[in-house]
């Protein structure tokens, strides 16, 4: 919504120049907590801007708000929070937001952060802190509802009123043993709709999806999609009820491994934070490693070249088509690569079926070989009037080219996948630069072969 | 979880040959719908088998599972039920699921659908098939709960108890006046925590985000993204509340858009089917259109080669050098391009942004292409003992290439957007065409000024 903004803004703008801090205030209020975020992220740049009109938000809101901003600009602010503003802010979070803002800190904040959080808060923190990074674990809310299977619908809705107040999410509440042990979950829905003295025990789903602690947070997100949860619980591996992840969390992980994908695709690495807030340097350092790899390894090719400069030289028409074989060895490479690694991401694509896609990429290689070889060789005859041995030699080259293209790039990222590494690394340049070589080593070799140069 | 499908597939089939009906039944009715859609799809090569094991479902399940299935499958169960068997299918399904299937089935099995759904049902799809594709309306459900702002919470989960057994979601209810305009929302936490004495219109919060039905559904999945919501009221141009939009639609729209993009980037048009079900033929035509036009395009870097084979004859080495240059003019090309694609895509960038874009993105080809060809340069000093003429020629050429091609690779997507068109049709393979053939023309120039060939 950017023209909406943009006239908030204004408004913003002129009421701080008059200096009605009421209105501001009651302005914010209505607004939502992301695109309070949202507005305060265009103003990072004045700090005492920021401070007085964050100061101005409800204790509530204003926590709400802190959580959706950027890591920079939370810095930013608790850099000029009293004390007292930083343990208001920090108790009236959800733990793991808390968690996650601990994580993105440096040390000398998080100390502050703790310090300042309320015992029970900072014990929490520290127990989460021992989940891996990108796992289950790590993303979890400890504020979920539990009922044992003896209360009676009547009696869970009473202690849902009674302890819910807090929670991220009641829509869905575990009923766990006298161990803890997770044993089934039961809808608010099914608990409204049931009589009142039903038994919870009676009306739960005992067959309950759970995911480990240390599972990784892409196969729980894929999870999500697949059944349609909105919230997942998560056990240890006795068995017991840790923890919960919500489905909002899911989607932020799923947008965020197709983004990393889609980069690692291109030949970058990944950041978290968005374009527009990257520095020049640092959109630097993520894309120069591949170009500066990439570069080098064309070494080859231009090793290929020079082996066969006589050939070259006997016949300088040849040297035309090197871009056009390799553009459509380049282009075949990556479609095949991109599908099996979306595929594989997406988890419609197993490793047991390598042979299957082998067979299958085989056909298309062919299929599509042979279209393009077939207009090929009519556009080299018939418009670039070249004879039948050369224009032998460069369809010939496209076929192989392509088959060639179309197997590398389905293989390397199923080896990947099986090799424990991620696939998203094989995609299209670095596929690009194998099938570089090879479609040239095919096209020279025809060439002496047929053209006997 | 592909392990677990294939043990419980092994223990199907033999209970399947010992004709163990009941066993198999109970054994499903344990299992998640999606878990046994995923089964069922395994075993769609024996339609009679498949047949059997549908009907042992009872009859809510039947539904959850049909739904989940793909087309294909779909359309063979149907062409096998009874009309009894289709209308208990239909009348069972939620709404939008019905919608959904009627919008993917071929006309004649559609007639036989409407002429088995129930009269409400029939009038619903047929509203429903009134809105355009990919819009909000095509992917809302009508199972909603409304309440009005002068029941008392009390009243409410009365009337949740009566009517919510067949809502989709009564996890968030809206609240409307007497024209069915939209002027709150409550979520069940709130009227459960609220005392059973306290209005409706006093805890409902008033501020309610909406959207129209005519909304794409891109932009809908986006604000699930960003403001965590798990359902979403959809309203017609009087602000009337005609449905709700739900986050597990979100998710598959999120993904299902991701894939798209990525096939887009990749030269190739997307199919909603999964890898493993798709044709060879199928596959063949969504990759040929791009390959061959790229393939045609290329045309344009044979005629410059052509152009200058004179040139190239008097220093054949120059020729070792065009995969190079046009290898890392595609990879910094695509890196701009991909970025700026998705950066659209999650609403990072906007199109007012552009001028601010070009001024980074020209920083960081200086930046890029700097230190590619310093160690370029080296390079062709030491390791290939080239003259200083030959390694300048090459490495402005480098340079050059690497600015026009992170240029070109902005703007085409900016361009795109702007016109109306899907920005991810404008990367890699077909920024490459185009940088390919600037990057030959800068190189060639480049050789005639300072070789003087």
């Amino acid at each position: 919504m950017p023209e909406f903004t943009a006239t908030i803004e204004t408004a913003l703008e002129s009421l701080l120049e008059q200096k009605k801090y009421n209105t501001i205030k009651d302005l914010l209020t209505t607004m939502n907590p992301s695109d309070i975020a949202f507005l305060f992220e265009d103003m990072a740049e004045y700090q005492q801007r920021l401070a007085l009109l964050f100061r101005l938000l409800p204790k509530q809101l204003a926590a709400e708000v802190f959580v959706e901003l950027e890591v920079e600009t939370q810095e930013l602010l608790i850099t000029g929070f009293s004390d007292r503003e930083l343990h208001d802010i920090i108790n009236e979070m959800y733990v793991d937001d808390a968690v996650d803002l601990v994580e993105e800190m440096p040390a000398g904040v998080v100390k502050r952060i703790l310090s300042q959080a309320d015992p029970e808060t900072r014990r929490t923190i520290n127990e989460f802190l021992k989940y891996p990074e990108d796992s289950a674990g790590s993303i979890m809310t400890t504020e979920y509802v539990d009922l044992s299977e003896d209360l009676t619908a009547g009696g869970a809705i009473e202690h849902i009123r009674e302890t819910g107040l807090d929670k991220e999410t009641v829509n869905v509440c575990y009923v766990i043993d006298n161990r803890r042990k997770l044993i089934g979950a039961v809808s608010i829905r099914s608990i409204i709709l049931a009589r009142p003295d039903a038994l919870i025990g009676d009306i739960m789903e005992d067959n309950v999806i759970s995911v480990a602690t240390h599972e990784d947070q892409e196969e729980v997100a894929q999870m999500f999609a697949r059944y349609n949860f909105t919230v997942l619980p998560v056990v240890d591996k006795e068995q017991r009820l840790i923890g919960i992840v919500t489905v909002d969390d899911a989607i932020d992980v799923i947008q965020e491994e197709a983004t990393e994908d889609m980069a690692k695709m291109a030949a970058m690495s990944h950041s978290d934070k968005p374009y527009m807030r990257l520095t020049t340097f640092e959109i630097w350092k993520s894309r120069i490693p591949w170009l500066m790899l990439l570069m080098l390894s064309s070494t080859f090719t231009q090793m290929i070249i020079s082996g066969f400069e006589d050939a070259l030289s006997a016949c300088i028409a040849l040297t035309g088509f090197i871009p056009m074989l390799m553009g459509t060895g380049g282009n075949s490479g990556s479609q095949a690569s991109v599908t099996i690694i979306r595929g594989l991401s997406l988890k419609e694509i197993e490793l047991s079926d390598v042979f299957r896609i082998l067979w299958k990429e085989l056909r298309v290689s062919l299929l599509c070989g042979l279209s393009l070889c077939v207009v090929n060789f009519a556009k080299l005859m018939i418009f670039d009037q070249l004879g039948v041995a050369v224009a032998l030699v460069v369809s010939g080259a496209l076929l192989a080219t392509i088959i060639v293209a179309k197997l590398v790039g389905c293989v390397l990222p199923l080896l990947a996948e099986k090799l424990g590494f991620d696939p998203a690394v094989m995609a299209s340049p670095f596929i690009t630069t194998i099938v570089d070589a090879l479609s040239l080593l095919i096209y020279f070799a025809l060439a002496v072969m047929v053209l006997g140069i």
